[in-house]
């Protein structure tokens, strides 16, 4: 360890992922300190070259950024955002995972106790970080991102979505609902297929192509939303809503689960009671920005 | 138009489908005869070259394949299934949509007539057929399949994915349960984003991006299926539900509709109380193939 007073990176949290975060800040070279209410769980990183601050405050005054990775919002805001908080001069780079009102609300209290701040979300297992696979979304002020890129870059593809401070949870939210959406379209098929006899592994390569290839339309499809004009290039609603109802009869004589078949012809048949029958399938999203009633 | 007696392939059907394709055989090279109940549909293509069977019956006994593209199955018993049909030596090609159930049905009384049959799907929009995006899906005898692949594969890519007749209807069903999905997941998003003022375009490379890296991850998730063997490499199905609720609360907040994070996490959540809550994801395949309560 050197015997210089301060080191470029403080990590704040070391659970699975916290000492994820720290070992790829070593192993890019960046002298790093840690803190945990936990102390052994900085053993390792110690041998490997980490500092240890004997309190939250002493970690964050040890270097000019310090990334925070606790279970949730109540945790963070437990451990730094106390009334008697000075954070002056620091510049707080929060990953764990909330909503876009609780990273807003952590920005106010970050600025009331002098610091600047940033709120992330991580996209990523712990076994990622450090690689360009491990996505890091970052929101808030363009300019604290822009000082502590170098720093932040040792942690994986790290990217900032705009200066509204929920703009991370809430990609990471659509992310989310995304990954989950294209596992459960594939469930259902594979589901399907096995009555048939078809193997998982068999099936696979279908479901990934026909989700990759749908993928590729979505920019298009955006440029309807925006535009606010559904006009049925390739088909309408109507022809969709025919096709569900043969999925949902396929996954009845199956003996399968019909949750989801039941739920995307639910969602379209709403729209279609709506006049949009003859419109094309972002439509839907009309749907989709109305409260479940 | 040729002298020859016979032509290369007879289309039966000529709505919006059926009309592109009669046109793509046509384009190939392939002497085409056409039948459709409203006669003045087969006009342009008339114009194009094809010829014009004065009956069904004149149709199907005027080339060796025939390809049959209606509204539905019940139009197609209708026209070819009658008891005083008789087909033989015709091989027919259905690409009419419908379920597993009927294509084996539809088969059964194919048979019964001494017609060969094979089931299709086409998982593809009138304008593409013709080009290598239409993607035709086959399921049926493979050896019949093989005969007519050099004239099939004039209508775009075609596979043959094995011998029960239902294949293809339940590949099809599989394929468009994931085309709702990622749209739905990606309007989900889509949703989220709009209540911080980012529009869609914005948002839809993110989108695309995640769908189809997720993807990805199907090939070695299937493994784990037909392994029966769930454990959590990257993360737990109980991390997932936690992820889950912040979707939930993020959708409530935004006033937006939760009936998809509702339905992703009440499907996680049946999992966890049968005791699957350490297990990864694809664990869920045991939701998926149980009917609904
Ligand atoms: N693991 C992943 O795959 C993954 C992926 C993406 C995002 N994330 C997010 O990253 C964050 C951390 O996840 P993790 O996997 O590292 O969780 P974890 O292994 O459970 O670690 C939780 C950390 O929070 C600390 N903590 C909890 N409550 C605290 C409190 N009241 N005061 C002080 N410290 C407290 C724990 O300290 P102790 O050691 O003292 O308990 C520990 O360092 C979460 O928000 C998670 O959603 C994780
Ligand atoms: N269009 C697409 O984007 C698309 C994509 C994939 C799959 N498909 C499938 O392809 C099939 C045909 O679709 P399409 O778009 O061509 O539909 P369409 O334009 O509505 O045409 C329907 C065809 O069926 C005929 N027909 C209906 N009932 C009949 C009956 N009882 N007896 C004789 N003929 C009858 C119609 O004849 P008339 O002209 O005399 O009415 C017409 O030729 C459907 O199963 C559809 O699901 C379509």
């Amino acid at each position: 360890m050197s015997n210089e007073t301060r080191t470029s990176v403080t990590v704040i949290g070391l659970g699975l992922m916290g000492r994820a975060l720290a070992a790829a800040f070593l192993r890019a070279g960046h002298s790093t300190t840690v803190w945990n209410r936990t102390a052994g769980k900085a053993d390792e990183l110690v041998a490997e070259g980490a500092r240890v601050a004997p309190t939250v405050g002493d970690a964050v005054e040890a270097s000019p950024l310090t990334i925070i990775c606790l279970t949730d919002y109540d945790a963070v805001r437990g451990l730094l955002g106390g009334d008697d908080a000075d954070l002056t001069g620091a510049t707080l780079v929060n990953l764990t995972s909330g909503t876009s009102a609780q990273a807003r609300e952590a920005a106010r209290w970050a600025d009331l106790r002098g610091a600047r701040y940033l709120d992330g979300a991580i996209m990523a297992v712990p076994p990622a970080i450090g690689t360009a696979e491990a996505v890091i979304l970052h929101s808030g002020p363009r300019a604290d991102f822009e000082a502590h890129e170098p720093v932040l870059g040792a942690l994986g593809t790290v990217t900032h979505l705009g200066e509204d401070h929920g703009l991370a949870s809430l990609y990471d939210a659509g992310g989310l609902v995304m990954m989950w959406s294209v596992l459960n379209g594939w469930l259902q098929g594979t589901a399907l297929l096995r009555t048939a006899g078809v193997d998982a592994v068999t099936y696979a390569p279908f479901a990934r192509q026909l989700a990759a290839g749908v993928a590729d339309w979505l920019p298009g499809y955006a440029e309807q939303i925006d535009r606010n004009s559904y006009p049925a290039e390739v088909s309408a609603l109507e022809t969709d809503v025919r096709a569900m109802e043969h999925l949902i009869e396929e996954s009845e004589a199956a003996g399968i689960n019909t949750d989801l078949p039941k739920l995307l012809k639910a969602t379209a048949d709403r729209a279609i009671a709506a006049g949009h029958g003859g419109d094309q399938y972002p439509v839907l999203i009309t749907q989709f920005t109305t409260p479940t009633p």
